[in-house]
């Protein structure tokens, strides 16, 4: 294990999120919010201290990473992230226990958007920005950004190792021949998204505060809303906005980078795109046949179906309706729309579209290969192969993807709550959707929960958002022994 | 595709079919209950009429067979005793509904034990007997009896290829270097525990229908109860020795087999045996202390938790308790141990132990290949490596259960049920357990769900006791193309 490369990209991680808290900081003064501008004050102070330290330890000399390097610093960067991000609410007392502060903030990085808040509108604007805006970080992920900023010594090794570790999806594709130009394009596309979005819905004659709280939100496929009664305090077009808003963050984000050098027919050939939009299409057209009933017109009940879908399947988590009062049947789609999640490369949360693609062909495969069992089959995902080792992978992921949610609900079932209140908290959580069905369901959220069970929703949003292994590393001994 | 093959050994499945509804024909007659004759005696004239014309259709001949052929013979095989077993309850007028008929018997068959019945002691001496009698045909695999019993033309390769596509866990073990001496040894073993299973029931006082019925519940961890109350309506020392029957059958066979030719050591160290025992102790250490408050004394809830943990660890789904009531955890860990089940090579459900520890290894040698991209791990069961393909079609098969269980319930949600009960009861009939929580909970039953739905259940449990790919095959259009 290289230490000093350790401290020394985390040192960074965190000084950028003391600058990161700046605009909070700066609205806070703006509106006079005693307690939030004490802690944001003091949160950058600490972080400030803490990084100098870092950065002073690990500054010289060796910064090369291998895989086990890069999966510990994304695992640890991520859980201290949460952990100062947490001291604002705590110190001011915006939420005034520091395990609900902890949830509420590593909800907001990992963009899962669950919330422990029963009066949303009763935090200050500044805390308020800074919870939103948690999710723009933690969408395209801390690390990336810092890839794409900070000077690196020599070579893409660290970068690549990183990466892997941070991004979402089966493998890093590579956009663009070198890893620090990769995060800039990636980085380039975000905000220019997000900025879009961020116009749309001030030309609906949403406020400023209002529209990049949820430009924010929708770009980093969050979900926090800043409303008591989330979206649906807003108009149609800003709904019908924020819709298109998540199903494009939802996307793979190489599909933009290949319509922006022109390869526009490449993009539109990606295998996982056509399944996006066609999942998306397909249960838009059940959900509307079982959910019409519920709603007074045709249009009304397609505008919110399919918010509500965009909303699900990207993971954001944003409601317009409450769709716990939906058919079983509705609720049983959504449930599984929860699991699958978005597209691989995306901001968006869940097992990714191309994971279960993967595991469906190689389910068919094992299928003729026992009608013929002298066949070979390999995975094809676009046409070309997928590698053995990618494929068993993706295996292992899911398997492990089970293994987290039977244990998360085995502890969060000591508190007795119904199963399934249990069981589609640990799903939402996992997956960073934010709300699930019954208690934690779209009017509900999660503050009835013991401590425990927060602490454990907290340690599955991790899980979910660096896809599992970095935080399992995190548990092994084999990590931390000094050879390599 | 050898059809002749095909339709010799199906025609042998129907016969003894017919051979075995002899017994219950016998009560029938005893009892003097006309409408059970007249069902027993159709049923068996119409299956030695469709036997004779397949065995007539395909006695000549080659009947050597391939892995597609054993698993077609099997997925259909399983299909047409289920139709058939289920016509005495039809005919009869015991079971009103075709739909519900074969539910029953299918439940049956696969050693489920789930019923649509409100009355059980409605139904006549005769139709409850074979009822339960299905369990035991069903436990140990009616093509294993098949081969057993049927002259073989030359060689092992086709009972090789039926045991495989018939036999639980993830690989067969060879107990005896022939397999036609292997599947004697196996039924004579699970004829020996059932008769000692009878004789304590009896000893205890317990009438001998209803002790062979519980007998053969037991060994084919079926679950089928005859009397409304379960196995509340007997003796603290009848249930005592259904527990450890239940236990027993939970085992490998292939340890027993050790036991017999004084290899005992060699059995007591199976690695997969040693988990089964520790998990029911450790569930059973933890779910005394979960539920202590529910029963009057320690050793109440030690009794009661023990004979539940053996139900549905070996996936017999008997009762003698409602532990619908039990605390959220204590109904978390038994759904746990649903999916998991029982020993491979056992009359068991469920996944298996020696599959979950093939899970847990291979997800412990990735987090090792992480830290050590280099480094080469295998996954070793009693200290022998797994074979990688054993361990994909572990990691496949595993996907298929998830994928299966899930297009299930969204189907069954249509019924609008809870979703506690709709997936419980989909868990339940994959795992062949029986009971699950809410309305299909051990006071519940199958009834009020749809016909659809119970044709997905019925499904399910054939999925379940097959393990999955024999009836997959048979959805699978390359499976009956005529070329191999």
């Amino acid at each position: 294990m290289n230490g000093r490369a350790v401290r020394y990209f985390l040192g960074h991680i965190l000084r950028w999120e003391a600058i990161l808290m700046l605009p909070a900081l700066i609205i806070s003064v703006w509106d006079r919010s005693w307690g939030a501008i004490n802690g944001f004050l003091l949160t950058i102070a600490g972080l400030l201290l803490v990084s100098s330290l870092l950065l002073f330890l690990g500054q010289k000399g060796d910064h090369s990473i291998q895989a086990r390097e890069g999966f510990v610093i994304v695992g640890l960067g991520w859980v201290l992230m949460s952990v100062f991000g947490a001291l604002p609410f705590f110190i001011s007392g915006g939420i005034p226990r520091f395990v609900d502060a902890l949830f509420e903030t590593t909800s907001g990085f990992t963009t899962t958007g669950g919330s422990i808040l029963t009066n949303i509108e009763g935090l200050s604007r500044g805390l308020l920005f800074w919870r939103s805006f948690t999710h723009w970080i933690g969408g395209m992920g801390v690390l990336v950004f810092v890839l794409a900023i900070v000077p690196q010594s020599k070579g893409n090794g660290e970068s690549l190792h990183l990466l892997r570790a941070e991004s979402p999806g089966p493998d890093v594709g590579k956009v663009s021949p070198t890893m620090r130009k990769t995060t800039q394009i990636l980085y380039a596309i975000y905000i220019g998204l997000t900025l879009v979005t961020f116009v749309l819905l001030l030309l609906g004659g949403m406020p400023a505060f209002d529209s990049f709280c949820n430009a924010v939100g929708a770009a980093g496929t969050g979900g926090f809303a800043i409303k008591n009664a989330g979206i649906a305090a807003y108009s149609s077009y800003s709904q019908t906005v924020l819709s298109f808003a998540m199903l494009l963050f939802g996307v793979n984000f190489s599909v933009y980078y290949l319509i922006l050098t022109r390869q526009a027919l490449r993009a539109i050939m990606d295998e996982e795109l056509h399944w996006y939009l066609g999942i998306i299409l397909g249960t838009l057209v059940v959900l509307v046949w079982n959910t019409r009933h519920l709603f007074t017109s045709l249009g009304e009940a397609i505008h919110h179906v399919f918010f509500t879908i965009c909303s699900i399947i990207t993971t954001t988590g944003f409601s317009t309706v409450d769709f716990n009062t939906w058919p079983e049947f509705s609720k049983w789609i959504l449930v599984l729309l929860m699991f699958m999640g978005a597209s691989a490369g995306s901001t968006g949360g869940g097992m990714k579209v191309s994971r279960i693609l993967i595991l469906v062909k190689s389910l068919k495969n094992q299928v003729l290969q026992m009608v013929r069992p002298r066949s070979v089959h390999l995975v094809r995902l676009n046409k070309k192969a997928v590698e053995p080792a990618t494929v068993r992978g993706v295996h292992v992921y899911t398997m492990a993807y089970f293994f987290i949610l039977a244990i998360s609900a085995l502890i969060v079932s000591l508190d007795n709550f119904d199963g399934i209140s249990t069981l589609t908290g640990v799903i939402a959580c996992i997956s960073n959707i934010g709300p699930g069905l019954n208690m934690v369901g779209p009017t509900g959220n999660f503050s009835q929960f013991s401590d425990l069970s927060k602490i454990v929703f907290s340690l599955d949003m991790l899980f979910g958002r660096l896809e599992i292994f970095p935080m399992l590393l995190l548990f092994s001994p084999a990590a931390w022994r000094r050879k390599g």
